[in-house]
């Protein structure tokens, strides 16, 4: 499997896209705020430059593309409006592999324009949009080109499946029945795409330069522990389950392998520190629930149903992985007996993703 | 209608694709070719930059998009080469409409860079890519951002229908029976429209900056000369025929208007030299047979038929606008009716699109 050309979240706007099933990752969004306006404002800050480049590295498509950007473009506003300067011009970067759904994103920027526009008034500098198709483990943009770099629940996925994960039978992801062998593969593909990503964009980051990464991650120095494994375990009980009863080939489902890794943040320190360029200005953990629309009021009956919405969102975060190794036909029975399991073990414990969040400064 | 959001090639890469029905505009591209290499040539000789940001505006989804490109890079490729200089760095700025299909672009986008770096060998530069959707009758980059603009078959679209067409009864496009405040509403949108675009690329462009433009045009000085409105005339036929059979209301032809205005190189030439920021370097004017495949062997017996792919090209670039204002029932009718209109036209005519070149460089 070519990760670089399957690897996307569900396009379009329909039932089952990413656009609309991608609470949880808004969520970690808005939970990070004050980091991320903490360092766009020391940014700004330090130097008033008269254009921004900022670069949003696995924009997705749908709402939150357009959110991540309309919040640092307000805070920089903010700022300059208490200061009496004049706005600086933005260049936005929306970056994403080439799977991803531009068009969506496209199509629906000059509502989004349009909207900034009017909540921020018309001393706003104008807003230049450009979608960037590539993997962000390789260079994407030219030297020294841009001032902040933003990413949110991206970079825990891998360049490639990581080789040498034959033992890793009946297993997709790092599990507690993992051999070592396996979990030293993951860990080691981390670790070279980690800091190739670091060193790229040193590269193009100006001096003083700042990025805020946040890691779907763990706490635990185990990388098989159970608060960023379960979640793909029990998606592997509901392909085990076909397989037993023959509608999946047990051969098949040997040979897949989730290309993820979620990083502790000693891991995550330890390659910034090994890379050199930048220097860490906060590095933060927190947890979300699995089910993002837990401590919400107001909503309908389909959304009351943790089983639901958290199958959802990893349909439309895993579809095109599952679609390109196992074929379309099984994708509607892995999702329902998915929902089923995941549904049963949310009343019984506490499901939350952990969040890796690093602010980090062009040293 | 709004121009910005309807207007785009047809996309994808099936039967009826842009992608695959434009042959006669990469001819136009093959034939401006020595202009385009005269002047990127110069642009990079001036000051051999460490950098060149390319912005190909209206680069519609197909081979052509990557085709202009592709030669833009081998010319200074091959001059650095010469020379003995390191490659620079290529910035290549891919611009249309927000309906066009950038996916479709970005996914063949390895493809090509793979290619391009087994034709130019290891010296060559990194290039980096980028979609910009947005209107270029707009700012689309930053201030002194660009070093080389090309455009071709792009500008002849205007920004809007003009107003006040209302007098232009049976008639899509100026026409030999359009009233005189029909010809000139056109001429007054396409000089709104242009001394627009040449303001904004001259705040986009670095000094010495140069932009090669070409449009679908007419040699005559009258602008319902027959050279440049034929071929929607012909269109306009297809659909009266649909009118007097009561498949189309009159009314609904009647409020039909191409917003495209074809110039004459005097029409170009004024704007240039009224706007002031560009002096021109070249100034040309080329023919192109309707039928690109015309002096083409090897054909297979579809591509023999001059009516169906002159057909087929109208339908890739104009089937968004009948689309949104006729409704989809009328389309297939439509151009089977214009095929044979035009392949009986064709057999006993001259027919030939009229293409004018501009080469202007920032002063």
């Amino acid at each position: 499997m070519e990760v670089v050309q399957v690897l996307h979240m569900n396009g379009g706007v329909g039932e089952t896209s990413y656009a609309n099933n991608s609470f949880v990752q808004q969520k970690v969004i808005t939970m990070t705020k004050p980091i991320t306006e903490d360092a766009i404002t020391k940014l700004y800050c330090s130097t008033y430059p008269e254009e921004i480049a900022i670069a949003d590295l696995g924009c997705s498509s749908g709402p939150n593309t357009f959110f991540v950007v309309s919040e640092l473009i307000k805070v920089v506003d903010s700022v300059r409006q208490k200061i009496c300067q004049k706005s600086p011009e933005y260049q936005v970067f929306l970056n994403d592999l080439p799977g991803n759904d531009f068009n969506t994103i496209f199509r629906s920027l000059s509502i989004f324009q349009n909207k900034l526009r009017e909540q921020l008034g018309p001393g706003i500098g104008p807003c230049f949009f450009t979608g960037v198709p590539g993997s962000f483990y390789g260079r994407l943009f030219r030297k020294n080109s841009l001032h902040f770099v933003h990413s949110s629940y991206s970079l825990q996925w891998l360049s490639q499946v990581p080789q040498g994960l034959e033992s890793n039978k009946g297993n997709i992801y790092m599990a507690s029945t993992s051999p070592p062998n396996v979990l030293k593969a993951y860990y080691e593909q981390f670790q070279q795409d980690f800091s190739l990503f670091l060193k790229c964009r040193s590269e193009e980051l100006v001096d003083g330069g700042r990025m805020v990464l946040t890691f779907l991650g763990r706490r635990s120095d185990d990388p098989s522990s159970k608060e960023c494994c379960y979640i793909w375990e029990l998606l592997a009980m509901a392909l085990n389950d076909m397989v037993l009863e023959g509608v999946i080939e047990e051969e098949k489902l040997n040979s897949f392998n989730i290309p993820q890794y979620t990083p502790s943040p000693a891991e995550v320190k330890y390659e910034v520190e090994k890379e050199g360029s930048f220097s860490i200005d906060r590095l933060e953990v927190t947890e979300v629930n699995w089910n993002a629309y837990q401590n919400e009021t107001d909503l309908s009956d389909a959304l009351k149903d943790g089983g639901y919405n958290v199958a959802k969102c990893m349909r439309a975060v895993a579809e095109p992985l599952l679609f390109s190794h196992f074929g379309e036909a099984i994708i509607d029975e892995v999702f329902r007996r998915y929902r089923e399991i995941v549904a049963d073990r949310m009343s019984k414990e506490k499901t939350e993703f952990v969040n890796v969040i690093i602010s980090l400064k062009k040293a």
